[in-house]
């Protein structure tokens, strides 16, 4: 099966551990192989309700088989959806353009923020990556290759409470990662290049889900305003009430973004992702380019991305993620106490970082380690990641159905796993 | 409900027709409105097999309920439909990178061009649309603001046998055009941009189903070859066996692309994409910048795309649009003998372009009459749309099942509503 893969798709068609996982089924937060064995997903976000959730399945299935076609007919369900959507975001977040991928949606906010502001020049963190179409690869500065000889992105360092310069904290740490952007713009000014906006995922998630210091997002955004820039939120990992006691990552700061991206989790593995702004921005934009996507949603894709919202709310899995993500970060946590491999744990909702040091003091990394113990733990029945500057830190990020008992099994497999290492 | 849409989406998400239409419901080449009314789709190329293909449904459906996950697990669905879809390509065309969206497919075959090639310059017609994403963008030449002061695009004029220069055919007419990709491909020699390719729908769909003059693509590919450029095939909307006796619209001439991209009829209305090149290009293009996709290629999406290959193989749908074609064809030309208004008509396969003329000998382009035609024809019954560079080109493009008793309802139609203008 590799071969073939391999002959069909090459050698850089990226796959998961060691041993890859041939997977045939999978229900809630399950999934099963080719030979029966069962493993515990805690690291799926695309299917947030589950996989294959039934209530899904079948909206998919009834509007499939009634209709299907693009948006220049009217249709009933992307009314409803984008009715419902924009009523989650602050105002003036009131409008949406809908497209199918992640990457498809930053596209259009780097379009848009650029035709909005006249200025070319986008921030991004140097650990960030938003997708892989050539303008988007651009942002993706740590190795996109397009990244390598952009003249209108700049990086600023990945604000990083645990691993900031020896020393510093709080206010002075926040200065410090501070200066970072403010030497970003202030290149961008002198260059002529001139600041379009600053594009983050406010949880830091491909960044090791870091937690930044007190304040810093909420001044780097001003930062980025008063150079006439915009405040980009790229929400397709940390949305849909993933990343805390709210809906949007975003809100975990007091700002309210000029255009928000969104993607994975919104049609539980349908490709659909979108854009949300305010109906001047989009207005402005629609009249600037002419935007129209022909898979983009369709009546198919919004019955699916509706049915999400309906288990979403009536499962009530963002509330049920807050009170399971604090169940699991605190088995982390006590896990932690006991084995000094664990340097720090990271929690925002139901999503995790634990960052592996082979020594607590000097916070070097555990990279090989780490490798080791994500492919320990597929062994044993329990699918995660690893990412981060120096791929020492595990990704954990169930289906939001996860709860406490799967939280149990997740904490003796690692416990296990970090034993036997 | 139009209100609705302004208010969630904008006035810019463009719509058919003077007065929208509503549909809810659709079968094979039939769709209805809210009303009950029952209209013959002779324009939707994407679901190729007809709408709501129970078979297609049905393998969604079964997928759906099964497992979907992203790609870097195992799955037998995309070795199956990679295996099935490289099969129907000349060598060296084996491998295959799948993606979303046609801009997605677009926007990897541009970046593949110029990794591959060094070079950026991209040769496209003067009004060509390949998707709307910004490098994509940049080769909307004709409407998309990006085309506007991009360097590295340059449009040559779109080869049309009906409007070439007066007193020009044959070879003379093919050496104009020429001309054209000639001056281009030195604009961007001179200025050290280099040619990395150039990229046309070989049926020259969007420029109005131009009939290009005997030899010009094969010539114009031959000189940007020479000049070190690639081939791109875009076979977004010609693929799929809609533009005559073969698979793909670039078999109309005798040379095989380096790139082939793929969209529209691929998953008849769910979302995928993909592109094929050789092996040597797709492990080169693959080691140089990591590409993943987070909802191409899963199973659910491979699942739908193997359906519409069974379908379109089981029920022998390209042979059908030949022979449909040329019945449509044939019709239209007898109603362009008591029509003066039809100037010219071409056909590829069941893809016709019907070009209205005020006046057939200085082929002054009836475009108000073509807006007024399209509204009467939704008006009493039948979809079809126009396109083309004055917008007079009548474009009809139905679903591949439509038969030739379909093909007579159109006919009768049109022929009323030409003898109503």
């Amino acid at each position: 099966m590799l071969e073939r893969r391999y002959r069909l798709l090459g050698h850089n068609s990226p796959l998961f551990y060691q041993k890859p996982l041939h997977l045939v089924r999978g229900e809630g937060v399950w999934l099963w192989d080719a030979d029966g064995n069962r493993y515990l997903d805690a690291y799926n976000n695309v299917p947030c309700v589950g996989h294959c959730h039934p209530h899904v399945v079948e909206a998919m299935h009834r509007q499939a088989a009634t209709l299907n076609v693009h948006t220049r007919y009217l249709h009933e369900n992307i009314l409803r959806y984008v009715e419902r959507l924009t009523a989650k975001f602050a105002p003036p977040l009131a409008m949406a353009m809908l497209a199918c991928s992640g990457s498809e949606a930053n596209e259009i906010a780097l379009r848009m923020a650029r035709q909005q502001t006249g200025a070319q020049g986008i921030l991004v963190t140097d650990l960030a990556y938003h997708g892989n179409t050539e303008a988007v690869a651009e942002t993706g500065i740590a190795f996109m290759p397009e990244a390598k000889t952009t003249r209108r992105v700049r990086a600023f360092a990945s604000p990083d409470a645990y691993r900031g310069p020896e020393g510093l904290s709080g206010e002075a740490l926040t200065a410090h990662y501070l200066e970072s952007v403010r030497a970003a713009i202030e290149d961008f000014q002198s260059q002529g290049i001139g600041v379009a906006g600053i594009l983050i995922c406010p949880a830091f998630a491909n960044e090791g889900l870091l937690e930044a210091p007190p304040g810093f997002v909420e001044k780097a955004v001003a930062m980025v305003r008063a150079a006439g820039g915009l405040y980009i939120a790229d929400e397709v990992q940390g949305g849909f009430g993933r990343t805390g006691a709210y809906w949007w990552s975003h809100e975990a700061y007091g700002i309210t973004p000029d255009i928000v991206t969104l993607g994975k989790p919104m049609g539980n593995g349908f490709p659909i992702s979108g854009v949300i702004a305010s109906s001047a921005m989009i207005e402005s934009f629609g009249s600037w380019g002419m935007y129209f996507n022909t898979f983009a949603g369709t009546p198919v894709a919004c019955a699916v991305a509706n049915a999400v919202l309906d288990v979403l709310e009536n499962e009530r899995l963002p509330e049920s993620a807050v009170s399971t993500g604090a169940y699991l970060a605190a088995g982390l946590r006590s896990l932690q106490e006991r084995h000094s491999l664990i340097g720090d744990v990271r929690d925002k909702g139901l999503f995790m970082a634990v960052e592996l040091v082979s020594d607590r003091a000097s916070r070097a990394p555990a990279s090989a380690e780490s490798g080791r113990l994500i492919n320990l733990m597929r062994e044993r029945g329990v699918l995660i990641s690893r990412l981060g500057r120096f791929d020492n830190v595990l990704k954990l990020r169930p289906p939001l159905p996860f709860r406490p008992e799967h939280a149990d099994i997740l904490l003796a497999t690692l416990d296990e796993c970090l034993a036997a290492l």
